[in-house]
């Protein structure tokens, strides 16, 4: 189900100024990838043999499941991940076998914000879902982030519904 | 990643009345599982070999991903699945290597609705993402729908925002 991808390889990342888009790299625990993340939502410290499970995890599912950051060489070693977001491609019987993108945790470090960082991120998550051969993407956000997500081609479509447990 | 999980093979199906929650299998192409979807979103006829290879790709990833069925074995032998409903579990890095579940493609017959069918493959799969450890379980919806969500516990959390290739 899942393959590898060369033009997603971190030597051909997206540059665009001194933050390039790339997708996530194991050594990223140590660039502040974690940090950004909980800017989001509960993401408590991983050790280094947890973060490479979980990586490996994720990274079995090959391009089935994206996670890219913006990284600015320029900052500290451990506060150059600035934003990152993940698509994943799920399958279904549906339009003919078809495949739906997820786009998901999508943040931008609070000092990095209205430099257009989180939609570099996302415009490409969308792209490599349409290369996928996605029918659609999708994603759920709060009502005040309509506007942010409309500029990268998204319209409203319906609720999003949740358990927490 | 996957793994499966012997309560959830069809020997242990929930049984309630005449109608039975299950997992589905790969002859159920035959009973009208395809039809059912098509009213749900468009569903081409798939070939044998097709829906073969589409429930061999689902059922590696074990239970990461699991289809239920409600099947009414005193129906004719096509029409026999009645609802069916979809969980995938996401991995992240948040919440601590969290699991998230996501609901999807829930349909029930339109010949078949006000019995209760959906809602007891709803709640069942609500149990499963519980069961693999999700901290929360989530579904995209129509506004109309709200209600009956809540019916098993969701609440409303956010908007769904898409874009259609």
């Amino acid at each position: 189900m899942a393959s590898s991808s060369p033009e997603f390889a971190p030597a051909a990342a997206e540059t665009n100024g001194s933050v390039r888009i790339r997708r996530l790299e194991i050594s990223d625990r140590e660039r502040g990838f974690l940090t950004l993340l909980s800017q989001l939502s509960a993401c408590p410290e991983l050790t280094a043999s947890e973060f490479a499970a979980c990586f490996a995890d994720l990274a079995a599912l090959g391009d089935d499941h994206v996670i890219l950051v913006a990284e600015d060489p320029a900052a500290a070693p451990e506060k150059r991940i600035l934003a990152t977001g993940c698509l994943f491609v799920e399958r279904k019987f549906l339009h003919g076998v078809g495949k739906v993108g997820h786009v998901e945790d999508v943040v931008v470090d609070a000092a990095a914000r209205g430099r257009g960082l989180g939609l570099r991120v996302v415009r490409r998550l969308v792209e490599i879902a349409k290369e996928a051969g996605c029918y659609k993407v999708i994603l759920d956000c709060t009502p005040e982030l309509r506007a942010y997500y409309a500029k990268c081609g998204f319209v409203e479509k319906g609720v999003q519904m949740a358990i927490y447990f």
